[in-house]
C-alpha cells in the first residue's frame, strides 16, 4: 500500500465504491453528444466479411506477428519472437508461440510418421499417431523456453530493445497428449537405463539426453498444443515437452527415444548449452529454467498517453512450479507492492500478474521480482552476472557471449513524455 | 470399478505397475527391426518450410475447420460449427471457435471504433479501445454457447450426425477484457436503471436486454481471446461477454450500452429466443446455459480400429458454475462410471472428462451426464422433450421446431465394425 510512484493496492478496484473510481475517470472520451448520437461507421453500413472455415486476426492485427531472424529461410537457425507486448492473458496464441529452428519445419504426414522407443528396454516399440492417441492423455499448462531467451540482458549497457527482443524466446501453451511413463512402462525400461535420447525428424536430427527420472515425472508425448494439433514450428504431429526445462531439450518433430545408459553428448548438451562460466566450470547439464518475471505492459513501443491511471502486468514463471509472489517496484527498487496473480495459477506456466497504477507523469523505473511456491527468488541482475559474467556492447561474437539462462529482472524507464525505454537499475 | 462393457477407473493409469500396462499393449507397432531401422523419411531429407510471421496449421489438418451453414456468405445467417471431434484439451483454439453471424463479420478499425455508455447513467461516456485498455484487466476461461446449440436433439428421430452437427455451436476460450461493473462504475449508474440494451455495431445492429444485476456481477467487456485481439467473427475490437448465458446476449463488435428502466423487447428476446413451451407459455428471458456434457471421442466419424483399449472423453459446462462430477456409462445406461475431470477446472467453462475403457468389440452404447458444483443434473432426454417437446423427423420447418437450450444427453453407438452412429438410449 505504501510502495512509491503511484503503486495503489492490486485489489484497489476490487473494492469498488466512488472514492477509487474518481480518481480513475478522464480516460473515457466523455461526450454526451456523441453518446447520444452515435453515428454509424462505415462497417456498419453493409454486410460484412465471411465467415472462413479457419479464422485469422483482423487486417488491422497484422503488426501483432513474430519477429524473423532469418526472414528468407536462409540455411542457418530461424528465430520467431512471441510479442508479448501486444498479447494478454495467460498464455501464448498458437500463431505466435516462438520457434527456433535450425532447419526450418519439416512438413511431416502424420499418416506414416513414427515414434520408436528402443535401446535399453524389455521391448523395441513403433507408435503411429493414431496409436499414441488411444492412451490416456492429459492436458497441462506448460511455458516452454529457449535457455538463450533474455540473452541481451548479459550486455554489459542496456540494449535499447523492447520485450520482444529481449524475452521473446518464451511462451506457454496447454499440451495435451501422453505422459512419457505410460508409453515407457509400455516398452519395459532395463534397470541399466539412466538417459534418454530423444531424436527430431528435422534434417539434422537434433537430438538431447534426458535424464530418465525426467521422463518418468512429468514428461509428455504431446499432440495437441491450445486445443488442435501442434503447428508446424512446435513440432507437429509430436513433440516431447519436459515441464519447465530448455527448451531446446523439448524435441520437436519427435521420432526416436533410444534408452541408454549415458549422456549421448550430443551438439547442444556438448557445445551450445555447455557455456564455460568465469569460475572455469562448464555450465553442462543445468536444464531448468529458473524463476524469472518481466513486465509487459507497459514495456519500450507502448507509450503512455499522459498521466494518470494504469496497469502494470506481465507474466512470471518457473522450473520450480507454481509462481507464488510478484512484487513490483516503480521507484527503481526503493519501494514494492505486490501484485494479483490472475487465478488459477498452474505450475511451470505463465502467471499473468497486474498491479493498478497512478502515473504522475515525472520520469520513473518499474521493474518486477517473482518468487515461486518452492522458495525460489529470481536473482537480481548483479548476482546473475557476478556469477555468470557480462558481455561489452556492442555485443558481435554471439559464440562468446554469456547468453544462457539470465533470469535477473528487467528495468523500464518511463520517461516524461510517455516513452519507455530499457534501463540498468 | 464396477461399470460394465469394459469401463475401468478412472484413476487406472495412474496407479502404474505392469498389471494393467499389460492389457493396455497391442497398439503400438511392435517391430524390432524397425525399431534399430528407423529410416529417413522424405522431410528429414532436405531443409524444411520457413518459420512465418504468424503459424498456421499443418496441410495435413486441412480436413480440421469449421462447417459453414452459408459458405457463400448469402443474406442469410452464417454458422460456423467446431469440429469438437478432431480437438483435444480444454478450450476452444481461436482458429475454430464457433460463429453465428447474422451480417458477417464487419471489418471495425479499433482505431476509431468507440463503445458508449449511455442512458440513466450518471454521465454518458464514450470509451476508444485505447482507454478501455487503460483500466484493470482480468483473464476468464468461459464457454459462449448458442442458445440453440444441440436443436438437432429435438427430432423425435436421432438425426444421423456427429459432434460438430450437433453440439458444434459451444466454445471456450480465455476471455480478456474489463469488468463492465468497472465501467458502469466510471458511468455511475441511475437507481432506475434495470436493464442495459447491448448493441452490436454489425449492420444489423444487433441488441439484446441484459438484466443490471448480470452486469454487475461477472459481465466483461473482452478485447482478448486465448491471448491474442478478438477474432473478426467473435466480435473484434470488444464483446460482452457473460459467462453462462445464452450465447445471443454476448454482443459482439459492441458499440452501445443504453442503460434503461425495462427491456428493450428486441428482435432476438421478442422471437426466436421466446419459443412457446407445450404449456403455452413462452419460453422469454430464460439466459442461462444449463449443465451438460457429451462425449467427443469416440463419436460418429472417428471409427474405432479393433477391440482393445481407448480413451472416452467428452466435454461438460454449466451456467452453474464448476463442474463437478460426470459420470459415463459404457451399456446404455444400466450401469455408470465416474470420469476423471482435468484440472483445474474453471467455472462456467470447458471441463475435459476422460476414462480408459477396453472394448471388447462387441455393440455398445455410450453416453455421459454431468453434475454442476450447484447440484443441478443434466437431464434425461425424456426429461427435456416431455417440458418443451420434440419435432417429427426429418425437421424441415426449423422456426417450428423446439430448438432451444437442449441439454440432455447424447448417445452414441459403437457397432461392431467400430463405427459410432447416433441413437437415443
Amino acid at each position: 500500500m505504501a510502495a512509491g510512484n503511484g503503486l495503489l493496492h492490486r485489489r484497489a478496484f476490487l473494492a469498488g465504491g466512488g472514492t477509487l473510481a474518481a480518481a480513475f475517470t478522464g480516460y473515457a472520451l466523455s461526450d454526451t453528444a456523441a453518446a447520444q448520437q452515435l453515428t454509424d461507421d462505415s462497417w456498419s453500413r453493409g454486410r460484412g466479411a465471411l465467415i472462413p472455415e479457419y479464422a485469422s486476426p483482423s487486417a488491422f492485427e497484422k503488426g501483432v506477428a513474430r519477429t524473423l531472424s532469418n526472414p528468407r529461410g536462409e540455411p542457418r537457425t530461424q528465430h520467431a519472437r512471441t510479442p508479448h507486448h501486444l498479447l494478454n492473458g495467460t498464455f501464448t496464441p498458437n500463431g505466435l508461440h516462438f520457434v527456433i529452428s535450425h532447419s526450418g519445419a519439416p512438413d511431416i504426414d502424420p499418416a506414416t510418421h513414427r515414434l520408436v522407443i528402443h535401446g535399453l528396454v524389455r521391448r523395441p516399440l513403433v507408435f503411429s499417431l493414431d496409436a499414441i492417441t488411444r492412451y490416456p492423455l492429459v492436458s497441462r499448462m506448460h511455458f516452454v523456453e529457449c535457455g538463450g531467451n533474455s540473452a541481451p540482458m548479459f550486455s554489459n549497457e542496456p540494449v535499447q530493445a523492447g520485450v520482444q527482443a529481449i524475452h521473446g524466446l518464451v511462451s506457454c501453451a496447454e499440451w495435451t497428449g501422453v505422459m512419457l511413463s505410460t508409453l515407457l512402462d509400455e516398452a519395459g525400461i532395463d534397470p541399466g537405463a539412466t538417459w534418454i535420447i530423444a531424436e527430431g525428424s528435422d534434417s539434422m536430427a537434433l537430438s538431447r539426453s534426458v535424464p530418465i527420472a525426467k521422463a518418468l515425472d512429468d514428461a509428455m508425448v504431446a499432440i495437441y498444443q491450445n486445443g488442435e494439433r501442434l503447428m508446424p514450428g512446435n513440432g507437429y504431429p509430436m513433440r516431447l515437452v519436459l515441464p519447465g526445462w530448455e527448451g531446446n531439450m523439448q524435441v520437436k518433430w519427435l521420432r526416436r527415444l533410444e534408452l541408454v545408459d549415458q549422456p549421448a553428448m550430443s551438439y547442444y548438451e556438448a557445445r551450445t548449452y555447455a557455456q564455460v562460466l568465469p569460475d572455469g566450470t562448464a555450465y553442462q547439464f543445468y536444464f531448468l529454467q529458473d524463476v524469472k518475471s518481466f513486465i509487459t505492459h507497459p514495456s519500450p513501443g507502448l507509450r503512455l498517453n499522459g498521466p494518470g491511471f494504469y496497469e502494470i502486468s506481465g507474466l512470471a514463471y518457473s522450473a520450480g512450479g507454481r509462481i507464488a509472489k510478484v512484487m513490483v517496484t516503480a521507484d527503481g527498487g526503493k519501494s514494492w507492492a505486490e501484485a494479483a496473480l490472475q487465478e488459477p495459477v498452474h505450475a511451470k506456466a505463465f502467471a499473468r500478474f497486474r498491479i493498478p497504477w497512478r502515473w504522475d507523469g515525472s520520469p520513473v523505473v518499474l521493474q518486477s521480482r517473482a518468487w515461486d511456491e518452492a522458495g525460489h527468488v529470481q536473482p537480481t541482475r548483479a548476482e546473475v552476472v557476478a556469477r555468470r559474467g557480462q558481455t561489452k556492447a556492442p555485443v558481435t561474437n554471439l559464440a562468446a557471449f554469456p547468453s544462457q539462462h539470465y533470469n535477473g529482472p528487467t528495468s523500464w524507464a518511463v520517461e516524461t513524455d510517455g516513452n519507455v525505454r530499457h534501463v540498468y537499475a
